[in-house]
């Protein structure tokens, strides 16, 4: 085993996209856990869809939790940052609502595979999980309290509603599930509809107003992250 | 194995709600399935959570996979039926539309187990799931019937957003999910809440004028149904 580390040569050409052995492990892991499901995948069966010695997956990712961990960690991270970056902002809180719903939006429905069907798993109640919990959370939280301010500028009682742009963004998972199993007329879904309805059901009537504010600010946003690089 | 019928004595007292065994099962069942996963439970386990031998088991039903089939058949039907009925009926489009949103995310909310958690399993593309996934599309295409006339009533055309209010009463899933997990706020998630989303994200912004006529809608159909048996 003293050889088979990440240096190792590998057994046949790359077979997935990635720019490190781990990443390839990842996008094998997010197909087949999406696909097969998580409980009856196997390590084994991931490092075959790579093309890896088990040992050479195990030099990467100890167990198979730290896997879905990875995988999971990535649904929700750059949205959280871009939530804490809006929450700052000066911009009207319906733009900075609407921002969020398109960026996170977008990000769900591109994804190589639709991870976010791994959110409802039993194994996620586990203490191995309860940090990609709390990271979720504090995601809800942000959607929350800019739900608030918008309700607050449209004159209406903090309420119920609160909570409905989180879960419209998560809509775009069942969508894609349908779609990918073939099931019903083919999704014309587009993160601008989300972004729309998640404005809508806080009772907000003029959401064609946000589309534009809303991109300059995302452009702005994405230009910042460029240059930290 | 000739006398491991059903109307085999009992190992032990009553431990699961139902009126038949087969009610029995499929509690338990539900409760293993929301709770550790479809693919980790066992049909022994389900055996040994209703106090029944596996042999009883297998009396009422032949597979695991005949047991998710007709724990998902639950979720679907009774709203389908109403659907059905709604099509055919007089009342403005919104208030059926309302009607069908609170019936059917009344039921999501009230099921003992999170049933809807298992739509997204992997296992329900297979062939053998393919009536459920039929009778469940038969009911997305209801709602979207119903929505293309709200959105005609608005004098909007026919777009993108007919699909949302199918995904509006699926984000209860989600939100029992969390709440059941101990993860952020507890929800105060009201059906109401649902029917009024549901409606917002067409555009249709005087929804405070839908839940009365809706609720007489429902109760001449339960008065219906009862009647029917």
């Amino acid at each position: 085993m003293t050889n088979a580390g990440p240096g190792r040569p590998r057994l046949s050409k790359q077979r997935r996209p990635g720019p490190t052995a781990a990443a390839e492990i990842l996008d094998a892991a997010a197909e087949l856990f999406t696909t097969k499901g998580f409980a009856s995948t196997s390590t084994r069966q991931i490092a075959d869809a790579v093309g890896m010695r088990q040992a050479s997956l195990y030099h990467h990712f100890a167990t198979k939790d730290d896997i879905l961990a990875a995988l999971l960690e990535r649904t929700v991270s750059e949205a959280l940052a871009l939530a804490d970056t809006l929450a700052d902002g000066t911009e009207p809180s319906a733009v900075r609502l609407y921002a969020l719903l398109r960026f996170d939006a977008d990000q769900l429905l591109s994804s190589r595979w639709n991870l976010g069907a791994l959110y409802l798993l039993p194994e996620l109640r586990t203490d191995r999980f309860a940090p990609f919990r709390e990271e979720r959370q504090k995601l809800r939280s942000r959607y929350r309290q800019m739900a608030e301010l918008v309700l607050d500028e449209l004159g209406a009682d903090e309420d119920i509603r609160a909570g409905l742009p989180f879960r419209i963004v998560e809509t775009v998972i069942n969508e894609r599930s349908d779609t990918e199993s073939g099931d019903g007329p083919g999704s014309a879904l587009a993160s601008t509809a989300i972004a729309d309805a998640g404005l809508r059901v806080l009772g907000w009537t003029t959401v064609a107003e946000l589309a534009a504010p809303a991109e300059v600010l995302l452009a702005a946003y994405r230009r910042s992250v460029d240059d930290a690089r």
